[in-house]
């Protein structure tokens, strides 16, 4: 399990503090955070909690929400990307995932969006590369398109971070939000080929799609998603980083945690690990 | 209104006949049609009353779900589509719109499953060929890519139309299922050059997603899509077919069918009509 990584939004109801004592209990070797656990528990203790856990942060969760297009909406979110990044930075992660945003309320126009992502990439870059964190942009499932992220294939992921180094500008590749896409095996090929893949997220997809589309993550196995393809795809690339469990569920939710890093440890072991080389 | 279509759907309480008898209420000069009211009229009864009314038939829906990994399922698939094509032809419709259907059950394999809607797209188009139909491919909203198409893109759409001659197999350009590709421009365009639009179907993309994800489309206008911009790069590659308006959505199920229609046509003239040139 030298890669399993607990994405502390899958045992929600845990602070930061219990989740870190349960990743640690269970002998994992990484969590995944959020932002608003760590603001909970404040930001030099969250990192020293971690640390002396002896646990990694695979990534931070999130920043993003970058498609506002008045001037104080621009203002805010690089003000708000700003801090994730020195928070990244401070927890010793250099992974920060971005939730890039929808549409503006009432507003249709999907290509302006787009856009102005491209933009506040390029403001936001130079601030994280001098702080030794990378923009993390992850292409959510389209579902989310009109109001969680104008990014929806790993391709058009990768062509937004093309005009930047790759220590700059990276992706996750989550099997939720990308499983279906005809062209992820060159998606996660290319990807790989620029060295640009800082984060493997894996859950399930279920069906029925829950009533709050959000909380349709399964644990892995529970759904539909082919993990040896997947897995086997980003392991050719040489990937050799964390594997984070994120599961979005209500009744994942209101399980025990301890039971919850049980389950998803065991699923890990026969679904996701035996196609992983590294 | 010279190319506005009421796809029966839409209006789901409706018979075929009551449909028929209310498109020609409102002049319209078309309807798209399902098998299922087809059936409970009797073909030779429908194709009358359509023609009698005085309406195009814009489309048949539908055929489809191609992907049995077993004798059985694929001679039944292969059975039931060539009784589609029949009454598409019968209908006088050269548009079979095929949903191509998910996953088998407990099965995984997305590429898998593919494969097999080529095999059967080639097992299809000389009989359909020979009756005067286009097998219509129809990209579905990824959400739908598991349980009832495999086929997400109108790129992946045309790849697989692709080997066939455009008379033999075409696609369908829906807003609902399309509108978030990052790609669309290009599909579209493609599409157009290729001659393989056989279809333009508009409705809007509710938020939230319904509980039923199937019931999420909704009126023009009443959701996040910008048919302008749609409209635009479908009349751009020329088409000059009909613009069927397909809606599931419960409330509108639920109200009277001379209301609808008289929404529908107003939104059409509002939001679609403007952007067409032809």
């Amino acid at each position: 399990m030298g890669r399993l990584s607990l994405n502390i939004a899958t045992t929600k109801k845990w602070t930061l503090r219990e989740a870190v004592d349960g990743a640690a209990r269970a002998g994992l070797p990484a969590v995944g955070l959020w932002r608003d656990r760590v603001a909970e528990e404040g930001l030099a203790e969250s990192a020293k909690l971690v640390r002396d856990a002896g646990l990694r942060v695979s990534s931070l969760c999130r920043g993003g929400f970058l498609t506002a297009a008045d001037v104080s909406g621009v203002r805010a979110a690089l003000e708000d990307n700003r801090a994730a990044i020195v928070e990244a930075s401070t927890l010793g992660t250099d992974a920060l995932i971005l939730v890039v945003g929808g549409l503006p309320e009432g507003d249709r126009d999907l290509a302006g969006a787009r856009e102005r992502v491209a933009e506040r990439i390029a403001d936001l870059a130079p601030f994280a590369r001098d702080h030794g964190v990378r923009l993390v942009l992850e292409p959510l499932h389209p579902m989310y398109c009109a109001d969680r992220a104008v990014i929806s294939t790993l391709g058009q992921a990768l062509d937004l971070a093309a005009p930047h180094p790759a220590e700059e500008v990276a992706v996750v590749v989550d099997t939720f939000h990308v499983f279906w896409d005809p062209a992820l095996t060159d998606g996660i090929a290319r990807a790989g080929r620029e060295n640009r893949i800082a984060s493997y997220q894996v859950c399930d997809f279920n069906l029925p799609i829950a009533q709050d589309a959000l909380l349709s993550r399964g644990m892995m196995g529970d759904g539909v998603i082919d993990f040896a393809a997947i897995t086997g795809m980003v392991d050719a690339t040489g990937y050799s980083g964390d594997v984070e469990v994120e599961i979005f569920n209500a009744d994942i939710w209101n399980s025990p945690g301890d039971q919850v890093i049980a389950t998803m440890t065991t699923r890990y072991r026969d679904l996701v690990l035996p196609h992983l080389t590294r």
